[in-house]
């Protein structure tokens, strides 16, 4: 199964692709989506939209797996999220994607198997799981690759397997 | 001119267009793209998209009128909001409209030339300003008359013109 994680923004997206052979992980490919603010919103929104419509026709995963709305950010930034958060969520209907909501702490959960993990943690277990040679920079990234982690976690243990192992 | 309003929502957008003929104003059309929470997030997001998209083509306005971000609202639905305003304004770009965006004080200035008015009072004047039998309902499409008519209206006044009259 292929899992594409996305950490929404509208300066930057996290993106993952990572696949899930019996109970191994490998990461396909990870990194970020930047749009400049010498842009207008509309036009950010567009390269967004291009870029994750191009990454789902690249790798064609079954699963998007992306960020539930977080109640501990200000009305702006909440926003602001939801705008790159639409297009980033239409993109993966139409390429006909499952789409899958993790909320933080399920994220922790299911990486750290601990609610209350630290940024720091969730990120070594990252790198770990994917046998990655180091923790992939910026946090956004991440976050990408950890719920993507999270939702494959979250497959294993709807089919009765255990816990991803690295 | 050709102008599309807009007032987004994740279970109801109201829209209109209206034209600009010197110093009148005619509505071409207005309503509402109407969701059901029977449909996922991302489905009810792609009928805003297609519907958008489709009137976009039907009536090809030069501009499409947008709400600026609120701030009085909670984040929940900043958050909902946010994600339709995004494939809103995704589907404006694609056609290429040029898009305008307005706080609600703005709005009212522009309708009824006193930012503290009542709903009431603006639609009301959007009746007025429009000639129509009455007031356009739900909220939402008199909404998107009203910031239809002020983007009218900054029009008329960047040009030299006076306000708009019915």
């Amino acid at each position: 199964m292929r899992i594409m994680g996305i950490d929404p923004g509208i300066a930057i997206v996290g993106f993952s692709v990572i696949e899930l052979q019996g109970n191994h992980l490998k990461a396909l490919d990870y990194g970020s989506i930047q749009t400049e603010p010498k842009y207008t919103t509309a036009e950010r929104l567009k390269q967004i939209y291009d870029a994750c419509t191009s990454l789902l026709r690249q790798y064609q995963p079954q699963v998007m797996a992306i960020e539930k709305l977080f109640f501990n950010r200000n009305v702006t930034t909440a926003f602001a999220v939801g705008q790159a958060r639409g297009v980033i969520m239409l993109a993966g209907e139409e390429a006909g994607v499952e789409i899958r909501e993790y909320t933080p702490l399920q994220v922790k959960m299911a990486v750290v198997g601990y609610g209350q993990a630290e940024k720091k943690q969730v990120q070594e277990m990252v790198k770990l799981l994917l046998s990655l040679p180091k923790v992939p920079k910026p946090d956004d990234v991440a976050d990408a690759l950890a719920i993507a982690i999270c939702d494959a976690h979250s497959s294993q243990v709807n089919r009765g397997g255990g816990r991803v192992r690295p």
